[in-house]
């Protein structure tokens, strides 16, 4: 096998944050979600960081109960231009759903932000798993999980075939012989599927990374596979080593499966990791974050991953009530987890509630330990990098400035980026354009 | 009446040019509609000479036989929110199609433009002139002329009212109390019409200029009714003063019809001026950018506007031919005009085609002449400003280096911007919000 990899890392941005509480933390500007100078701020923080990519993730279905950074925020697309006027070299990641957009419209805008940053977009194709957003969108119904699969596997062939309308050469630009383009080198899609029906060709051209970087944010069996077959990247969710290695493993494994290399997609777990000067400080630090949170603010946090449900009808001590299908049509790797580590662990209604709206995760303490970690999760081959959402502000500067030199010292980070583009920094290739590829004009 | 407001202008910025040849002027840089440089000098320009808005045009749809800036450009969206990061003042106004998208995800993108720019968005409401678009939405067919702005209106509607989801003083955001915000002064849309059904609440809230301004850019009966009803400005292709005036007049009486004040809408023609430090230096620069165009390119040029229609099938030098309700479904304003000026002048299909493809308009001379020219136009009532195009960069170099110095000594054109947001500049009135207006919560 090559060399492994460098760790890769992203930074997620996210506003006044991931939790009911968190805004209300002495650190966290209130309007943060909606303010560009801390998302400048943020992204350049990254940037100096090195930091392969910023991360903006989203959602279409909001109501009076939804957390405060999803009441109010920029859509990923507006705010990845933006971000890509005041920064160089790290990659710009949106999520965009595909079972509420046109594929024509999502290959340009990401197409053309890929031009706009000279190579750096990614985006992170999701299935929406809110089924209030069909009421949004005129939708007599939210597909159900299995359907929103595919229609993402058949958009990922439209988007990807929309990008290769223009051969690389396609553009002569000759003006002494008036010579503009190559006709020849100009493809109609004419595609017609179960899902779309879209002619192009695509009025822009792929930049130098070729396609945007596809990223892949859903954990369940459909998820999986969707990313083994299309994804160049996969955002996750898991907790602990083990997990994280069997879920590596199987990833990799069907990716090859598929007739692609285990190199070329690349696994990033989320982590919020808490940095103090002692185990202590970083403990203190956490639990400052977590009292923020009450026991009605973490009911009605988890009631979102299950559709809206109202928790506040179960006895709070009591075995984690038993909710049948309930979530499985939306989050549902996110929702069969919950109930599982429940069942398992025997929790009561509190104890999930708090967990999940609360999670501490391992990456608590000294920057040692949790570059240690970080190391370790990458050795063992549980990670090729993550994915860094801080509760607070200061989570991305202290990792920036006291995490990432360990690792840099260690060799296991790099000290300048290697390339202009994401998939440069990721070392993923440039996908061959089906056309050139082929020598076959469609 | 008020005293007359000073004049506005825009830089529509459009790439390698909006006619089929002009990419090959030796000024202009055979990229440039995709190079995120030249927008960002271009815009910065624009607001060196004070203006009040960039323009970015767009369409859905490209052949073989599109003009080289149609194939391959950037999109609205993604480059205004790029532009907003590297200006601060000048408004930023995109083209956006109601006929193929979906109202929560527009009024999301302009919403979240509108707090990245700081209350400088704006949205050029067009329904698509190009029948080929339906191709490339997997639609049965283009909707007709009449039903694609029945469509815009009731598109319209739902956008402002997703805009106005939250009141301006729903973010309480008190860490001490723990209120984020005021649920009654969240509203949900729960549209039901004849083409969208849209629940909302949308998930971002107004800027601090209310909405996003609304262009519209269709100069037919539908396309001023339109404009009358809903629009805060007007973007128009009005060549001379005659008909400039009684198009102004028409769309402010009109507006007035509606129970609006003539002072809030703000109509602006387009014109291309081309300036030299002698008439006969203009002139010649005007027959520099005309000669690089074929009559092959006129004819293929003029066939867009009629759903590409071939014309190399009649003879060049006869009367122009006759095309019966061609075009009336796609550019009607501008197809009927080229049938009624042929027929009233008695042109040959040569003449049509070489004026449509190289117009020269009034606006070629001196710097004195052109500031005349604009003057006049402003005094009598045919304009309220102008869109800028200039066929080659150097149009709005000279434009703001000689012919805005001229209006600002004359006290008809701004020294200093009299407000950081587009409405401001405009001088329009901010929306008030529907739901705290009228104090009923819906
Ligand atoms: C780490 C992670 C991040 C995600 N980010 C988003 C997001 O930003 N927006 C979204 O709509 N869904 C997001 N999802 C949800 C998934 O894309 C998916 O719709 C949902 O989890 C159901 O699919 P699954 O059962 O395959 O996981 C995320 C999921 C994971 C695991
Ligand atoms: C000055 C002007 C600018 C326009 N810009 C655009 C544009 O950028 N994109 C587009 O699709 N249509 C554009 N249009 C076309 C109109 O929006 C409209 O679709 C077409 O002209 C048919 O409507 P009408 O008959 O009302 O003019 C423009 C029209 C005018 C007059």
């Amino acid at each position: 096998m090559a060399k492994r990899k460098q760790i890769k890392f992203g930074a997620l941005i996210h506003g006044v944050g991931g939790n009911v509480s968190v805004w209300r933390h002495p650190e966290v500007l209130p309007d943060a979600s909606v303010n560009f100078k801390f998302y400048t701020e943020q992204a350049q923080l990254a940037e100096k960081g090195k930091f392969d990519l910023v991360f903006i993730a989203d959602g279409l279905y909001i109501n009076e109960k939804s957390i405060p950074h999803f009441l109010n925020r920029f859509e990923p697309i507006t705010i990845l231009s933006a971000l890509a006027a005041v920064t160089s070299n790290i990659g710009l990641v949106g999520t965009l759903s595909s079972s509420y957009s046109e594929p024509f419209t999502v290959a340009r805008q990401f197409g053309s932000l890929d031009h706009i940053s000279g190579g750096r977009a990614g985006w992170n194709v999701v299935t929406s798993p809110l089924e209030g957003s069909a009421l949004n969108y005129g939708k007599p119904a939210h597909p159900t999980h299995d359907e929103r699969y595919k229609i993402a596997e058949e958009y990922l062939e439209v988007t990807r075939g929309l990008w290769d309308s223009w051969e690389d050469d396609a553009f002569v630009r000759n003006k002494e012989t008036g010579v503009f383009f190559d006709p020849e080198k100009l493809h109609r899609l004419d595609h017609k599927g179960t899902y779309f029906s879209v002619q192009g060709p695509l009025n822009i051209s792929r930049s130098k990374q070729g396609h945007p970087v596809i990223f892949q944010a859903g954990s369940s069996e459909s998820g999986k596979k969707l990313a083994a077959k299309g994804a160049d990247a996969v955002f996750t969710g898991q907790e602990n080593l083990e997990e994280a290695k069997q879920f590596y493993r199987e990833v990799k494994e069907r990716t090859v499966a598929e007739g692609r290399s285990a190199d070329d997609i690349v696994i990033l777990p989320g982590i919020g990791p808490i940095i103090g000067r002692t185990q202590e400080e970083a403990e203190r630090k956490y639990e400052e974050i977590a009292n923020l949170v009450t026991v009605d603010n973490a009911l009605n946090y988890l009631g979102r991953f299950f559709d809206h449900h109202d928790f506040t009808r179960y006895p709070l001590d009591e075995p984690f009530p038993e909710l049948g299908d309930l979530g499985s049509n939306s989050f549902r790797s996110g929702t069969d987890k919950i109930k599982a580590v429940a069942k398992e662990q025997n929790l009561t209604l509190r104890q999930v509630a708090l967990q999940a709206a609360t999670p501490r995760g391992q990456f608590v303490g000294t920057p040692e330990h949790i570059a240690n970690l970080i190391q370790r999760w990458h050795e063992e081959e549980a990670a090729d990098g993550f994915i860094i959402h801080s509760a607070i502000p200061s989570g991305l500067t202290d990792f920036v400035d006291l995490v990432v030199p360990i690792l840099q010292e260690r060799g296991l980070y790099r000290t300048e980026y290697e390339s202009d583009t994401l998939r440069g920094n990721l070392g993923l290739p440039v996908p061959a354009n089906r056309y050139t590829d082929s020598k076959v004009k469609v």
